[in-house]
């Protein structure tokens, strides 16, 4: 019903959530990095303060940059879709690589210090995030990107795909609350309980990464703000349905 | 186009993923128990043990009836909307309940023992978990269960108690994973680097709750299998489309 008229402008509240979602985001990693700079001594690489290294690259390749590649549909409404993928397979890349620097970071920071690994709930959760969100890169990739996979076959995995993109997304947050918890229950058990400035800092900055899943995950459910599809791909997508399904042309995903 | 057709059976792939759920949510509280029986002394009320009943209240409450609570529209397909709706709200309201009782344990084991309340990332996830799942259920009450709310509140109205609804889920399962870590830290802080059996099955009642919490939003986020209106609801629903839209009956959510 929308051919020739001009491209349509995002709707009014789309705008406004994903709006809230980057200041968000910026208020996370301003959080993260007062957090360590003025508590716990600043980041540094090959130092006492390597560990430090992990909070501030898993906040933002993990929640920051993995959220914002989620937006990417949503945001890039008027562009052509394959674009739109290549930026949203490219924000996915950033975010594994700066997680991998912050494991490698907590890795070599226990290796030194004689810490064991992977015996917390925290490092259960946050490497199955890591492991998985890589395999659902490659699977990404492979069936959306490269031109390989039928059409059949993208339309079937796409939902397997969005469903696990938002599952996975809320395991690096939740993460990356266990992570918050341990930092502060390992640094200052004692104080903590009587409301010392960094524990409530700390709280805050879980209480922000929630309030991003939140309101990033809003956008990504409220079905009007789907990315209408462009007239070409409407067109595909017709003779896709009449091939595979000869009727309900308003039913399924 | 299913009228004067027998009711159908749910969709094979629904009954295994409940089936699933419910296999989840059994281990669950038999992992919750066995924690507590076994490393922690048991669950009792006027006792040194009473902080013991707020994890057990918790699950229970927060994810095992509230996750069933959620299944409900999916697992009864073919009863009354208002039977299930009943059913919803009651299952709610139990599972609020028993939460209840868990945060008081709490509250009183914090006074005997002179410990504050309220200063962890957990107390603040989980309070703000259960007053907002509290205030949900005292919107849907008012909106779906008493006649009062006209038909167009409730379709406009619903969206967000869905989105709410899994949000408030999912912020109850991360409130329960932040809580078994501060009490694995709290009591084998020095033994929990070594892999101890306690260590281990805690962190696996919070792999358990993860996999809980996948399988149920996996169910509910499934296009397909949402409850089929009924013949009744189907009238209803095609009137109220005629009225509000006017066009596009395959459209919108």
């Amino acid at each position: 019903a929308m051919e020739g008229v001009p491209p349509a402008a995002s709707p009014a509240g789309l705008s406004a959530y994903v709006a809230v979602s980057q200041l968000l985001g910026l208020m996370l990693l301003a959080t993260t990095g007062a957090w360590l700079g003025r508590y716990r001594g600043g980041v540094a690489w090959h130092s006492p303060l390597q560990f430090n290294v992990h909070p501030l690259c898993m906040v933002l390749g993990m929640v920051f940059l993995q959220g914002d590649a989620l937006l990417v549909y949503r945001v890039f409404r008027n562009e052509a879709k394959r674009s739109v993928k290549a930026l949203h397979a490219l924000l996915h890349g950033l975010a594994l690589a700066i997680a991998l620097v912050g494991i490698v970071a907590v890795f070599e920071s226990h290796r030194t210090k004689g810490i064991p690994d992977m015996y917390s709930l925290h490092s259960w959760c946050g490497m199955a995030a890591f492991v998985l969100y890589l395999l659902q890169w490659l699977l990404g990739c492979g069936f959306f990107l490269f031109p390989g996979a039928s059409f059949s076959l993208r339309a079937r995995y796409k939902p397997q795909h969005v469903f696990s993109g938002i599952a996975l997304f809320t395991l690096s947050i939740t993460a990356c609350l266990l992570g918050i918890t341990e930092m502060l229950l390992f640094n200052i058990r004692d104080s903590y309980s009587r409301f010392v400035p960094e524990g409530v800092l700390a709280n805050t900055l879980g209480v922000l990464l929630v309030a991003f899943g939140l309101v990033v995950g809003y956008v990504l459910t409220q079905d009007d703000w789907k990315r209408p599809p462009l007239p070409e791909e409407l067109a595909l997508s017709m003779d896709f349905k009449t091939l595979t399904e000869g009727e309900s042309p308003g039913g399924g995903s």
